[in-house]
């Protein structure tokens, strides 16, 4: 990692659309140039060719654990300690309902109001499904060291609050969860490609997170679970599928799972979306988290600094200071779904959160210095001439 | 439906490997012409142009359902019944959890010897899970009928079995399952695609299904599940993700269900997959459900009397009467494993299901009369002069 240092941005290696800059790898990465050689393979040669015999032939069956690997690079996790599949929401129903076996005196799962709402839905599912007295208790991020008690079974939170950007102290707050006797499951969603993690030093029991934003791994892309290697063999996962199975192709008729990570799998494997993924992770082989976390708040700091002084109507939603801030940068204002409209329009991807968030993430890899300040440009365009007020950038809201 | 009837195969559609004979639809459907040019939109136009806009521009979001109509058409079920999404291992929990709910003073899950293991153990953990009195009664699949009592929440069965094709019969068995007061979970992994279906008939209250076997959507594509649609807004679903949601973009800290089918979906669905399969759905706009099983029947009689009568070694694993059949021809043989090895190395595709069974899947989508007599002479090579004996051919069970 150290001898083929990367330098930023790497934008050669993408396919980004012209005249556009893209403030939202966010929420879903672009695409690089590698993906589609590699997945005309995949499709013409592996499905195409191979049929059935590339389970074997091309190691689809070994392809979740492999680029589990890769991630588990980047976050700082072990080998064989991180597996591919399903959602992020489905990974927080394994890591939440294996957590509260490990906690079965205990009742209360503890949240913060800046988790994003899947999670916090997954919680409610789970506690309605189980009906056996569990509380999901929700509290706001500056007092979720405080409120962590030794009734609190499960603390589940998201290190980067999706709307303004807000970073936790992974270290202290598992730190307490641990003191408390508390299962520590941290959602990695804004955080993974973003900002440097250790999850080995950090101790926590679980840890889930998508590929789709900074990772890069297109529309869809799977997640990921982390299980603390010492931890993998007790838990008996809830979505005990096949893939899972000690002998998936013994066909048993009793589960047993699998004396490795390979338990947290369920289903068959996505296998477009991981090759896909699994091609777009390559560009972080020669990649030092630190320089590009260092890159990260530089660019930060200048689009900052410079929306402050141009643009005033548009107030600061993430902290000041970049050691408590994720690779995103929000804003507030009232008409930000408008504004947000009249950005795309002009060439500015971001996008709009309800209620006032404007948002901007912060990619190294493949935004520069002179794409800030371009984006600076086009922001004070639409704010000093009041562009946003154009009745067509004021649909209802829907997706972006 | 009935004006531009497609006349089988439609091979020239396939994009099928040279000098193979491929019988192993059932397992994982081949690749269509149409799917690489569809594939290309979708990452360099989607994803690569537009980007985070897709979900707008590109009618993303609207997608799972769109294609869940699709598959609705093939299987007999209502527009707005089908859902897409995640796998059939997370799909069977959707149905079996539901299930419970809706029989809360029934303890028993019933299932038959013949169903495909990862329904098992979905059931298992479930209910390991919810750690309530619940148990998993397995029968044998002739006396699944008769095993439906008052004390049964939830039969859950494949319709075909997976080894030998033997074909259960969907109206006899829901009815009992209704005059029981239970709740009938179909899984159609081996039917959607292959068998006539009527769901709106059979009047089952869930079914789920695969769509990389008979529907050729390509490896990791997506499951489906059908809620009868009087069930929909009664069901508190156990996994519920954020896309499932009333108002996913209201990011409200409470889960609220969707009114409708979208109940069903969890996390961010997989665009690529679905798209893929999308483009694979195309082919069943023109195609008789009665007539292709008409041609099932027809290759699978052929194929059956040739290899009967010339390969007596090899003994029918599947039902004599074509209409307790599905789509699929299976044989036993003690060495099947290296049998089906020795095949795929002279150009006939199979695949073998431990510990003897020998399967091939009757496909006339793409499969012709010239076909099955190819791959009668090939099976006649290999067992008449034992090439299956050769070494190389009985390396340990690993995934066909």
């Amino acid at each position: 990692m150290t001898t083929n240092k990367a330098h930023f941005p790497l934008k050669e290696q993408f396919q980004l659309p012209k005249d556009t800059i893209y403030l939202d790898g966010n929420s879903l990465g672009p695409l690089q140039k590698l993906v589609n050689k590699d997945l005309s393979d995949v499709i013409n040669t592996e499905w195409g060719e191979h049929l059935i015999t590339a389970w074997n032939i091309d190691a689809w069956m070994e392809q979740p654990l492999r680029v589990g690997n890769l991630i588990g690079k980047i976050i700082g996790a072990p080998e064989g300690s991180v597996m591919m599949g399903d959602t992020l929401s489905i990974k927080v129903y394994q890591a939440l309902s294996a957590a509260l076996q490990m906690r079965p005196t205990r009742k209360i799962i503890l949240s913060d109001s800046g988790n994003f709402p899947t999670d916090l839905y997954i919680a409610q599912g789970l506690i309605a499904h189980l009906n056996n007295g569990y509380e999901l208790k929700i509290v706001e991020p500056e007092e979720i060291e405080s409120a962590i008690s030794k009734n609190v079974a499960a603390v589940m939170i998201t290190q980067v609050d999706y709307r303004t950007g807000r970073l936790h102290d992974m270290k202290s707050i598992t730190q307490k969860a641990h003191e408390m006797g508390s299962v520590m499951i941290w959602d990695l969603a804004h955080s993974a490609g973003a900002v440097e993690l250790d999850l080995e030093a950090i101790n926590c029991e679980f840890a889930v997170g998508c590929t789709y934003k900074f990772l890069n791994g297109g529309p869809g892309s799977p997640a990921f679970i982390y299980v603390r290697p010492d931890l993998t063999e007790q838990i008996a996962p809830a979505l005990s599928g096949w893939m899972g199975h000690e002998a998936p192709f013994a066909f048993d008729q009793s589960y047993r799972p699998a004396l490795s990570i390979e338990r947290m799998r369920v289903g068959t494997p996505p296998v477009v979306q991981l090759s896909i993924l699994e091609s777009a992770l390559q560009i972080w082989h020669n990649i030092d988290m630190k320089e590009l976390r260092t890159a990260s708040i530089a660019l930060s700091e200048l689009f900052i600094e410079q929306v402050e002084k141009r643009c005033p109507q548009l107030i600061l939603a993430s902290p000041k200071n970049p050691e408590h801030r994720g690779s995103q940068v929000s804003f507030k204002f009232k008409n930000g779904y408008a504004v947000v409209q009249a950005l795309i329009a002009n060439g500015l991807i971001g996008d709009f959160r309800a209620p006032n968030i404007i948002r901007f993430g912060i990619t190294p890899l493949y935004i520069s210095e002179a794409d800030i300040h371009k984006a600076v440009d086009i922001i004070v365009n639409i704010m000093e001439n009041n562009l946003w007020e154009d009745p067509k950038f004021n649909k209802a809201n829907r997706v972006t």
